[in-house]
This record gives C-alpha cells, sequence and structure tokens, in this order.
C-alpha cells in the first residue's frame, strides 16, 4: 500500500473525463452525471463527458477501428492490429478522439447502470477500443502509461445491497467488482478509486435518491484525499515464471489470515471489502 | 448439487445454438467454433451458429429495441421496457430471432476470444438485448424459464493458466468467471457446464493447438454425462430478508472449511474451482 502514497499527496485531478452510459437524460445515472459535473467544475477542474448513446458509439471492435488496412487479415487478431494501428497513427476517428481526452484526463469516472454483474456493452465497447491499445504484453498494471491517472466506477444496481453479500444470493460484490477493477483498470495502470455505488435508487424514495446524490457531491469535494483500493504490486510477481507470485512475498503473507487481493487470495479469505473500500 | 441430477441423466442436447464472437474465419476461434458444429451434428444434433460479427450484431441496448414507441421515454429504464415489450411482442426483430433460436436451444455455447477479463462487447451486447426479457424481479435463479437448458462459455485467452492461478497476476479466473457464469448464465436459470478454456494458443504450437482442438472434441462427444458447475440453491435464499442465507444454511456450512461458491464464501476460502470443475 506504501506505493501509491507519494503519488496521493497534494495532487488534485484537474481534468476529469466522464465516460457515461444511460440513454435518458431524466435517470438517475445522468443526475449523477450531471452532480459530477457541477461538483467537479465548481472545484476548478475541466470535465469532459463522452456520452456514449449520444454520440452512438460503434461498441463492436472490429477490422474497421483500423484505417489503411489490417496486417493480417486471415488470422485477424484484434488486439495486436490495434497496437500496430496506435502506434502507425492509423486508428479510427473515434477512438482517437477519446484517447485524446483519456490522454488529457487525470481522472476517468465510468458512470452507468449496470447491466448483469457487469457494464453495459456500449461502455464494455469503449473499454475495449479505446483501451485496446493499452493491451501489449510487454507492459502490464503499474508500468503502464496510464500510472498516473485515476479511474473510478461509479454505478448503479437494481437490487439492495444485502443482495451482493458474501452470504447474498448474487455473491461479494467485491468478488463481481474484480475484473472490471482489477483486469481492466488496474491491468491499464490506473490508480483505482473505490467504486461509488447507487444501491437501487430506483425502488427507493425521491428523499433517498436526493441523500444519495448529496453524499455524491459530498464525496466529489474530498476525493483528493482518497487513497486507491489496494492491488498487489507488480514486482510481487515474477516474471519469468508465469508472473506467480515470489517465493518471499508468499512466504511474507503465509501468516496473514487473509488473502493479498480478492483474486490473489492464495487460498484464504478475501480480505473483506478491499474492491469497495480504500487501502483494506 | 442433488437439485441437478435428475436433469443430468439420460439426456443431451438435441438443438444446440454456439453464440460466436470472432471477426475472422481463419482464427483459432472459427476452428473452435467449426470443430463444435462438427462434433454435435455428428452426435445428431441440430446446431445453429449466432456469427454476430457477421451479423454485424448491434450491441448497444437502446431505445430503438422497442417497436412502437417505449413506455416511458423520460425515465428510460432498459430492462423494465424490455420486460414490457416481451410480453406485447414488441421488441425489434433482431432480438426476437435471436430469443427464437435461443428458445430452441437445449444447449448455449458462447464461443470467444477473452477481451479484458470478459466477453467481447458484441457478445454482452448479445446478452444485454437478447436476455434481456429475462432480467425480471419475480422469478431468479432456477425459478427461470431456462432452467433446462445448459450453457457453456468455451474462450481463448492470451495468457498462460498460471497468470490466473490464485497466486497469479491476473487472480483466480474462478473469479473472473463468477460475474458471468453466475450473475448472467445462473441468474438466467441455466445449468452451467464448466467452461472450456484454450490458454493461450496463439503463443504456442500448431501441435498444442491441435492438440487443443482434439480435446475439445472429445470433451464434446462426452458431454452428456457431465454435471454442471455448483451453485447454491435458490431455496439457500431467504427472499423476504434481502435474498440472505437462510440462518440454518449458514449453520449447516458454518463448520466447512470453504465457502458455498466464489462469490457467496461467507468469509472462508473460496472452494478451489468451483466456477472451472463440474460439481466441486
Amino acid at each position: 500500500m506504501e506505493l501509491y502514497t507519494d503519488a496521493m499527496h497534494g495532487k488534485f485531478a484537474k481534468k476529469v473525463l466522464i465516460v457515461y452510459a444511460h440513454e435518458s437524460p431524466a435517470s438517475f445515472n445522468a443526475a449523477v452525471k450531471d452532480a459530477a459535473v457541477a461538483a467537479l467544475t465548481a472545484q476548478g477542474c475541466t470535465v469532459e463527458v463522452s456520452d456514449l448513446y449520444a454520440m452512438k458509439f460503434k461498441a463492436a471492435a472490429t477490422t474497421e477501428d483500423i484505417t489503411g488496412g489490417v496486417k493480417d487479415a486471415e488470422n485477424f487478431c484484434y488486439a495486436k492490429e490495434i497496437k500496430l494501428a496506435s502506434e502507425e497513427g492509423r486508428l479510427a476517428d473515434d477512438i482517437k478522439k477519446e484517447q485524446e481526452k483519456l490522454k488529457e484526463a487525470d481522472l476517468v469516472i465510468f458512470q452507468f447502470p449496470m447491466y448483469w454483474s457487469s457494464v453495459p456493452a456500449i461502455m464494455k465497447g469503449w473499454m475495449d477500443r479505446v483501451l485496446g491499445f493499452a493491451y501489449a504484453q510487454e507492459k502490464r498494471y503499474s508500468e503502464r502509461i496510464f500510472k498516473d491517472k485515476k479511474a473510478m466506477l461509479s454505478f448503479t444496481t437494481d437490487c439492495p445491497e444485502s443482495v451482493y453479500s458474501d452470504t447474498g444470493i448474487n455473491g461479494d460484490i467485491n468478488v463481481t467488482l474484480w475484473p472490471l477493477q482489477n483486469g481492466i483498470l488496474n491491468y491499464c495502470g490506473f490508480q483505482v478509486f473505490a467504486p461509488q455505488i447507487f444501491w437501487d435508487p430506483a425502488t427507493g424514495s425521491p428523499e433517498s435518491r436526493s441523500s444519495m446524490l448529496e453524499g455524491w457531491r459530498t464525496r466529489l469535494q474530498n476525493l483528493c484525499g482518497e487513497a486507491p483500493v489496494y492491488f498487489a504490486p507488480l514486482d510481487y510477481f515474477d516474471k519469468e515464471k508465469g508472473f506467480l507470485l515470489k517465493p518471499e512475498v508468499k512466504e511474507k503473507y503465509a501468516s496473514k489470515e487473509c488473502g493479498l487481493t480478492v483474486g490473489i487470495h492464495m487460498g484464504k479469505p478475501l480480505p473483506a471489502n478491499s474492491q469497495t473500500k480504500a487501502g483494506v
């Protein structure tokens, strides 16, 4: 956890990109997005919104994402082609535009309603296509170009928190978040702020929704002081041996009650709330 | 586990739907799909393939998916509208067609390259849009209309198995699979066969790829004898109390070393391989 402290003091996001996926301007997701724009702008941040439905953002990762023809059409491998095209400036315009916004951003907020325990397809498309160039074998996790950027998931559910607990029918939300927060955000090198979860706003009263929004505004005011969610540092793993934990790290944690993270659990109980609270 | 036994004896999938997401006919994913078509057809199954890229399948879930206008355009909620539209026969034609195939199928195989620890956006779009009607609060998990159907994820990775172990940098693959297999397939009521994972075929030799395909063909021949992956039965949960485990179930499992499933881990170590092997 000590790895993150120097990056977290005295710095705050001046440029924020909100990647937003809800079709209706009257939705609670829209209200959450608008609240973020207002609160962050009031703090002096520059806020850019990628409104994916309004942009009719193309979700499918296809050969059309590479201009001037792909290198190996027969054995088309998206990740490889997109990496090459990125190096050669041959990505489709819509991807380039999003990458420019991303390059400028100190903080990226993904705002969405949870669909089937994950992001809606249109947002997965943004991740597949815009972050595709970051998917290369040579650099991963904290070596990545995004290592000085922060990212956060902010989403609504249609069920109460109990359903996503470790004795609830959908299972621990920390498990559900792992592939998104580790597999995408941490993999890209982002420091990941704890997710902002709006539990079942549709079922609640207007007052409860107002109160959720108020909590969100308050959090945004103090975001600069937050530590990110903990992930195991890259140097814990042995690249030459299949990216497994180094023996000395395994030994160091052998006597601990819990695993290192949700995914790297070492056969032990998961550390509680490690994907939903900072620095635990 | 006893819940599943009666459905598993003496029955085999006669109609198979393969939902397939790779753009290149020369890809390993295409070879895997073709091998499945051949092996299943040889057994007398009827096999239907939804080739999502070839179909230019629309990924984004939008108001256009509902014909004749949505009920509440201002507060557009996709899940609610799609459920209503489904009941009234007002879904877009491409969704209807996929639902017809789904209705006929005894087994659905999702064939894809893993993108960012999940399915590619175009396949998430199929799940969001085609399975959307199944997303209603009244019935869930084994009460669902798909309860007599089987489903299976079959996918390629671009890293070796070690990377996705519980001491590997990407974390336990069982955690990564939980939102897909529990949050989508089990939620819909499908009995979920253990996933077919092709570890890093691109890096291996042609011989290793042939051997992977041979293993796949062999598995398909014996699929009828396989038990599904274990999920906690619906009656373990108390609907009136936020779908939490019933006290008597908690007590029953209190002395066990491991949690019930990956997500419903009860603060204990995860049961090993519970999302990747049948009946553990």
